[in-house]
C-alpha cells in the first residue's frame, strides 16, 4: 500500500510518500513544491498541478490523504489555499488516485493519540514513527508526513475491524 | 476582441462570451456549468475543468474576466469557491488565455456606474446593455455577463487613455 500525504498551499505544498507493509511504514520520498510570489496565481497553480501530476506518475500512490476542510479563520487564506487544493484534487482525480480526507483532530489522534497535541509534539512523533534523522523542514513537509501516517493508521484500523467481523 | 466572463462556484459556474467590436457588445454564448452535490468534490472539480477547457477550445476567447477575491464572510464557502476558481484559473492558463481580475465594486461601477448598486440593478443593466429578451437565470449567468461587460468597458477605457496620450 503506497500512501501520499499532502499539505496544500499556494507558496508551499508539502508532500510525503510512504509505503505501508504490515505494521511497518517506510518513507519513500518527501519534500515540498514551492512557487514564487512574483508569478501570477494562474502560473503558480499550473506549476503545482504539473508537479503533482509528475509525482503521481513517478510514485503511483494508491491513495492521497489531505485535510478535509480549512479551519483557519482567515477568509482570504481559505480562498487562496482552496485554489491550490482544487488543482491538487484535480490532479489526483485525473491520475485515478483515491482521495482520503481527515480533520486536523483525526491527524493528531492518529499520530500522537491526543487531539489537543501541539504542532511540535506531532512533528516529534512523525520523526520517531518513521525513524527520521531529524524533523523535516519546512513544517508543510512534516504536516504532509503526519497526514500520510494518519491514513496508514486509519486504513489499518479499518482492516482490523474487518478482520474481527469474520 | 472576444471576452469570457466567469462566476465561479462548485455547484454552478456561470459563463458568458461576448464579442466587442468598437462600442458594440455582442453576446455569443452564455450559460452555466452545473455539478451534482452527490458527486465527490474531485469529480465535480474535474467536470468544471473539463467543461471550461472545452469552452476555451470552442470559443477561443482572448481574455477571461473573473472576480479578484472572495468577499463573502463564510470561510467554508470561500474555501469551496476557491477550489473551483483554482481549476478554472488552471484551465485558462493551459489554454493560453489572458486573465483579468476585478473587484465586485469595479464590476458595479463598470455596469451601473454606481458602486453601491443592488444585484437587481446590475441584472437590469446587463439585460439593457446586451439587448437581451430577459434577465438570464440563474444569477450566476447574469454575474458572468456583468464581469464580461466590466472587462469590455475597462479595456475600452485603457485604449481611450492610450489614444489620449498620442
Amino acid at each position: 500500500m503506497r500512501i501520499m500525504g499532502i499539505d496544500p498551499g499556494i507558496a508551499i505544498v508539502g508532500f510525503a510518500i510512504l509505503d505501508q507493509q504490515g505494521n511497518v511504514l517506510k518513507p519513500i520520498e518527501y519534500g515540498s513544491i514551492q512557487t514564487e510570489s512574483k508569478l501570477s496565481t494562474a502560473t503558480r497553480l499550473k506549476q503545482i498541478y504539473d508537479a503533482l501530476t509528475h509525482l503521481f506518475k513517478e510514485f503511483q500512490p494508491d491513495v492521497m490523504a489531505i485535510e478535509k476542510l480549512f479551519f483557519n479563520r482567515n477568509v482570504t487564506t481559505a480562498f487562496t489555499v482552496g485554489q491550490a487544493r482544487g488543482v491538487i484534487m484535480l490532479a489526483a482525480e485525473e491520475a485515478g488516485v483515491e482521495i482520503s480526507e481527515y480533520t486536523p483532530l483525526q491527524v493528531k489522534m492518529a499520530v500522537v493519540g491526543y487531539g489537543q497535541a501541539e504542532k511540535r509534539q506531532v512533528q516529534e512523533m512523525v520523526k520517531a514513527l518513521l525513524a527520521l534523522p531529524r524533523i523535516p523542514k519546512p513544517d508543510d513537509v512534516a504536516d504532509a508526513l503526519a497526514i500520510a501516517i494518519c491514513e496508514a493508521h486509519s486504513s489499518q484500523a479499518i482492516r482490523g475491524l474487518r478482520g474481527g467481523e469474520r
